[in-house]
């Protein structure tokens, strides 16, 4: 810091690079989350792509722009909350720039270190593996649709205060203790950042982080291998993937037709998807969740999906972010 | 591009990294810019601090957001001149993101590789040392100048068109043939990049790109390294240095009091500055503008300089972005 640039070790020889904006009303609210919350998902985004590569991450460089009469305690909180999400991945912030702007607005690019594996690509999936989860899917896409019904709901994370207690709710969304562990899943999403390098260490054949729903980023896995990815229902819905109860929970509250809609559309859990050859013994973290086939597209259940993230399939189109599958 | 994260060769083992946010209507306008102008500003402000660090430009990622209803060609166009300047310096675009935004903006990250060399900071400038100077001075900053003067000037930088060409402008922007160059040395900077690498292998102990203002960035040199700088006025009014001509008929032109100004205060231009050993043999293209002695802060032909720039020595305060110096 204080030089034109950082210098980094890059001891594998090669660097893993990836870069994110955010934009405050679009990718985070200042009312649903604290300072710190959006530091930690900011990074969290970024972290998840250099892991999702094989790769560990090593360091952040982090763009801030803002309005002039924005808090400077806000503005620590959040860089305090970016390095600790750093931190629990392995990586240190390096660099940065700021600037005033009319929004809040974050630029975070994540550099990560291969240790001497390949990276693990989108390409690589073959008919025959199976397809695999670390991490989970649907608690943080259930989160925010709380936070969306109950917009008074308190922006303090801190788990010493859970939302289940703000009196200020509505009561409904008070009624279930299982609830704050989702809007917290939104808030500061827990991707297995280790679980990357170790998929790259078990010769995946491709790897990629749910940041947009999973049909949808399979999705991408599929067109870009050239393969069909066949999803098991019941795997999906086991409490190694999605915490079932809770999702079921939100669900009854919300009143909401489907809680698998959040496991298979929602992103922001960030888990890690990969393909194995069969014959690899995966370790307990990684749950199959289905296989590769010949065909394109994706399946769940023997079914087609198709249109944004699948969501046609519930109840009708939906412009959630979610990305046209094939 | 693809995969969630790219991967670059670092054969050094080390890599240099920085990254820049710029914001419209705070960095550039798009009525004095082209879009591709705007990208080739936008690569070169990153690349420069790449060579600035002794560096050899390797890779960009680029953010990008506006307005939905921005058009795609002006993207594409912008796009192009942040690649074409990449291209000038050695460096790939490897990885971006999009986004939708109520302003245009840019975060740009650039990557650089030291090829086994030291990397030179601001901190090594010794008692004895020559302070040398590779590109241009001022330039831009005129350019500038003239673009607030004459707001109707035409934003096509292509240089078969030349602003003085255009009927709009007002006359006294016509009136010398030398002011085109310097709006096109606003919208276009050239910075000396492989100056960066040469000044690393000959040994340079500090270094800086001039963004802010040749005061206010030795002025980071002399806090870092805990001496003081003492500059020359007659080397920093040599052609070699400054469009001496141009300048002064921009000066005329705008009734401005003293065009050294912006050959001490104005940033954009991107040159490098360096300190060496005075035995050190420089290159042709490294102008010896001053030399390092004991104290702090900076001394211009003997007299001490403070506030923003030293803009008070000329015609009292002005925020233009220089900063304070010691």
């Amino acid at each position: 810091m204080g030089d034109d640039a950082a210098v980094l070790h890059a001891p594998d020889g090669r660097v893993v690079a990836t870069t994110d904006l955010l934009i405050e009303g679009r990718h985070f609210r200042r009312d649903w989350s604290s300072a710190a919350d959006i530091g930690h998902r900011a990074a969290a985004r970024n972290l998840a792509d250099v892991a999702a590569m094989g790769a560990v991450p090593a360091a952040l460089l982090v763009g801030f722009a803002g309005p002039g009469d924005t808090d400077v305690d806000w503005v620590l909180e959040l860089v305090r909350g970016i390095a600790a999400e750093g931190a629990a991945a392995g990586a240190s912030v390096v660099g940065g720039d700021t600037s005033s702007a009319d929004t809040v607005l974050l630029a975070v690019t994540a550099l990560g270190d291969l240790a001497g594996l390949d990276p693990v690509t989108r390409s690589g999936a073959r008919p025959g593996d199976v397809v695999a989860l670390a991490g989970t899917l649907g608690a943080a896409a259930a989160g925010l649709a709380l936070l969306m019904a109950g917009a008074q709901v308190q922006a303090d994370s801190a788990l010493a205060e859970p939302i289940a207690a703000d009196p200020a709710m509505p009561a409904p969304l008070r009624a279930d203790s299982a609830l704050p562990e989702l809007v917290q899943a939104y808030r500061r999403p827990r991707p297995p950042y280790d679980a990357g390098p170790q998929a790259a260490a078990l010769g995946a054949s491709s790897m990629i982080d749910i940041s947009d729903g999973l049909i949808a980023d399979l999705g991408h896995v599929a067109a870009a291998s050239g393969v069909q990815l066949e999803l098991w229902p019941a795997e999906l819905a086991a409490e190694a993937v999605a915490p079932a109860g809770a999702l079921a929970a939100a669900a009854a509250v919300l009143g909401a037709p489907d809680w698998l809609r959040w496991v298979l559309t929602g992103g922001d859990d960030h888990a890690l998807v990969a393909t194995f050859s069969p014959g690899v013994a995966l370790p307990e973290r990684w749950t199959v969740i289905g296989e590769v086939t010949r065909g394109h597209g994706i399946l769940v259940g023997g079914r087609r999906w198709s249109g944004p993230g699948g969501w046609d399939h519930f109840r009708g189109s939906d412009a959630d972010g979610a990305q046209a599958i094939g």
